[in-house]
């Protein structure tokens, strides 16, 4: 937690409502890990037992994101911070927000797996798994600049999902095609679909996240902002 | 502004600030509501320029979210506010965050009148406009009772995304069933399912921006909680 600083402050009760906050931050942080890397293998081994247990988790991350939230609150009541650490506080109540929704992107996904395949769409699925390792990887390395509050890996993060996007395009048009020529498979192969896009968007999600270290460290918003302008 | 009790601050400074952070949420919502009426006309009379129009003024609802955001934590900052103060500069910038997605949404769907459709085609934008049209208007009613800050009306809203849920699903049906029948039609119609896709989540932002008002009125979360517990 280098770029912290939490043990500067005077109040030795400050510095601990900080660290816990980050603490908190970084328990849900692996939970949602752990979700989507469920529901994938879930997917990928038409696990219905382990889909079924990603749906029933969910809650757990929901109630950390209300906990966190309210954390937050009575710190910014109770300590009044200013400059870093209320910009610190800032960044963690938008990134819980993005993470719980992560969880529910991850729930999506899951429910891919409670559908059956034939032995033909299982390559579908592959190239699902593929896309949905990428985007585990990126949550992964997100989570972690996070905890160092690493404002050159979020940066290279932030680009790195123009990646994804790239082969979730390229999924796209191989699952257009795919039901084009066989009409009976387009149920199935939209569950696919959803699931890439849940895939897409826990790819921006850890954009966001990667937008709000930077806001951290800087102290500058570069949301709307273009990557070279990054 | 009933609920806001904003004139009871003893220093006058705090009220004009107050006041002023609301009303810029009212012209982002403003704004935002224009954008979505726009890109539904767009689709419905296929109208190219108007299409573009939405597509080149997302940025300004982008430019308002960054600094009504900077506003908000200028005050906590220097006025550090408590209780009811903080809850209202929380939800304004958790309110902010779903006003600029749903600009986002509005993009996606002017984007599908960039496409052209035949004839037969026309019937489905028709059922698109239908729901369109629905998420309009549930998006006036939240920004009303937002401004108002209704806690009554935000309940009924939070309710009445059930039946744009509903909508949507038969849409959706709807289209899959076109798909079948016509596989040739798939590439436009996946084009009208991202956009109804983009309409359905609008639902769900306006669904967050009443729970806010619910936690600023009542200092509850009650995100994640069933209608029936609400």
């Amino acid at each position: 937690m280098d770029n912290l600083n939490i043990g500067r402050h005077i109040s030795g009760q400050f510095n601990e409502d900080l660290e816990n906050v980050i603490n908190h931050v970084m328990h849900m942080g692996g939970l949602v890990e752990k979700q989507l890397s469920d529901s994938l293998k879930a997917v990928y081994e038409n696990d219905k037992e382990l889909a079924q247990k990603v749906l029933a988790s969910d809650y757990k991350i929901n109630n950390l994101e209300v906990s966190i939230d309210d954390e937050c609150t009575r710190i910014i009541a109770k300590r009044q911070p200013a400059a870093g650490d209320l910009r610190l506080i800032m960044a963690v109540i938008k990134t819980i927000a993005d993470l719980e929704r992560i969880g529910d992107e991850a729930e999506k996904i899951a429910q891919v797996a409670l559908e059956s395949f034939d032995s033909k769409q299982q390559d579908l699925l592959m190239n699902l798994d593929n896309l949905g390792r990428a985007v585990l990887q990126l949550l992964q390395q997100t989570l972690d600049a996070f905890t160092r509050m690493d404002v050159d890996a979020a940066i290279e993060l932030h680009k790195a999902d123009k990646n994804i996007d790239r082969n979730y395009d390229a999924l796209m048009r191989q699952l257009m095609t795919y039901m084009m020529e066989d009409p009976r498979s387009i149920p199935s192969v939209m569950s696919v679909i959803w699931s890439a896009r849940a895939i897409e968007r826990i790819g921006d999600r850890c954009q966001n996240v990667c937008e709000y270290i930077i806001y951290f460290v800087k102290g500058k918003v570069v949301r709307h902002t273009s990557p070279d302008d990054m």
